[in-house]
């Protein structure tokens, strides 16, 4: 199909690549490089007039970066003439800073939405936010696509037995009720409280694990101080081993180490960010969402061009 | 006054606080860190409510940091209700992309205007734009100050005799005849061209610069190649000595090592983008541009100070 055209920026290409494959057409043709002073510099090198064009990027780190390669090359496509410019972040960066926590903080996840929306986006395509509310965010439509499918497939290859799924926290207990189901298991959950100010936080956990297979998720694992505690109390707590899994590997500062040096056994994460060359630990496997993410491209495509008969 | 307020980010710390000492107030307490996977953080520690608040940030490199630093501060601003939230940018990033030169270029420096007012800014004040018509891309009131009374009394103040302002291309005659206007002296243009394609440019000199002391001008000097070669050029045509200025010393690459070589005398620059470490040089002077951005803030202040009695 001449009219979708699939773009990669610099932070996901061989995901980009994947996704273009399972769309079955070839990665649009562009360069995005920095002038010599870092400024973005990017060259759309094919016509893409009357195109519905999917931009694949993540805004991790650098994110300052890949947020502004991002608007810069939706500004590219809307002066260049595509008929729909849709985007395509299976990781959407400064998610966390969706509320103000305190007196006088940005809400910098709104900000990203609204500077998504300035700079001609017509949709986009994410994967696990770290808030649902953030689609609200938005006043152009946004795909929500979840990863825990892709999570579930990996342990249930396993044949792990006796297992229980385990949130890190009270914010991820939806999250970790859709891997259960899905894994007919049934779930735990790590209630931390810090009895008095100053005082070490107590790690309770509520539902048995004991003698179980332990499988913990999140959305995001940062710097991995949650996951790897988490992991230390059903051991502690008489777990026969521990998995963990997340959608989105940040894996900033001590992360890798932490996880290296923890009780868990395998971490199970998808490739919504990269493993760059830091972040490789035999620990980790990444499981792909390109197929997820074209089936939804192909969606978008192909209602797009039934109801352009009618245009 | 209690209600102006002038906050600084990350790139101009030490004009910013220049200024705020021009207008007679101390900076803005705030924070502006990085989280550990490098998105910004930022938190204003001061009541703002009701404040016209001046936030100094040139988008110099890093750019990208600069710029979303800039849009997150002002959009917690806007969340902390500030009565306006004006930008002091002496530095305009991403100016030179102010056209589509190619097909299927973007329009950078119509993006960054775009997403300034999108964040929540109610004007900016700023300096020497690449191109005047920047100040069009804004549907807010700009201020657009001018470097050359800063430059013109840097050289008034050598008297030096027998001056040529040369402007080193086309681009560049109005902004020559505004130095010369001052210097009281004649102007030169380097009138470059391609003979045919692939064969070196040749610097035809119109105007006279033999035995004269050549005064280069420029708005930007990135990689301080046109600067030098027109240098190398006024020598070869019988120049006495070179000097150069430019308002926004930008220095990327091989800039300092081409001035350092080069037959200049001196080079003369506004600290609208700071001279970091890499970007010494002896053959550099910087100028301030504090007092001028200070009597602006102050011009705009006041305005609204008594607007403010009959709103
Ligand atoms: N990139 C980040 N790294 C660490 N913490 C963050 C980041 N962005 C926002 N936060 C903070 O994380 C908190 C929200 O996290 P959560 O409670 O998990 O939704 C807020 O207090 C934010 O200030
Ligand atoms: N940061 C940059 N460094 C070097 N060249 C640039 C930069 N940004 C834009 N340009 C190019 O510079 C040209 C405009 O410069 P000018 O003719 O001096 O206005 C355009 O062709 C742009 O593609």
């Amino acid at each position: 199909d001449p009219y979708l055209k699939v773009f990669s920026l610099n932070s996901n290409p061989e995901l980009a690549q994947e996704i273009a494959e399972h769309v079955g057409v070839e990665l649009g043709k562009s360069s995005v490089k920095r002038f010599s002073d870092g400024e973005v510099q990017i060259n759309i090198e094919e016509s893409i007039r009357g195109c519905d064009v999917f931009v694949v990027q993540s805004t991790s780190a650098p994110v300052n970066e890949h947020l502004m390669e991002l608007l810069i090359m939706v500004d590219a496509l809307k002066r260049a003439s595509a008929r729909t410019i849709n985007i395509v972040m299976p990781y959407y960066g400064y998610a966390r800073q969706d509320r103000k926590a305190r007196s006088r903080e940005p809400i910098t996840s709104k900000l990203v939405a609204d500077l998504l929306e300035t700079a001609g986006a017509d949709r986009v395509i994410t994967l696990d936010l770290h808030a649902a509310q953030i689609q609200g965010f938005f006043n152009i439509p946004i795909d929500h696509l979840v990863g825990v499918k892709i999570l579930s497939q990996h342990f249930l290859e396993k044949n792990l037995d006796d297992v229980v799924v385990v949130s890190p926290d009270h914010g991820g207990v939806t999250r970790a009720r859709m891997l259960a189901d899905r894994l007919k298991a049934p779930i735990a959950i790590i209630d931390k409280r810090r009895p008095r100010p100053n005082v070490a936080e107590v790690m309770n956990i509520v539902g048995n694990v004991e003698g179980k297979t332990a499988i913990l998720i999140d959305d995001i694992i940062d710097t991995a101080g949650t996951i790897t505690l988490a992991a230390n109390a059903m051991m502690e707590n008489g777990a026969k081993e521990v998995y963990a899994c997340c959608t989105h590997p940040v894996l900033s500062g001590p992360a890798i180490e932490r996880i290296d040096n923890s009780k868990i056994k395998e971490l199970a994460v998808t490739n919504s960010i990269p493993l760059t060359e830091e972040k490789q630990s035999p620990k980790i496997t990444q499981l792909s969402v390109g197929k997820l993410i074209a089936e939804s491209i192909k969606r978008v495509h192909e209602h797009r061009s039934i109801s352009s008969l009618f245009d």
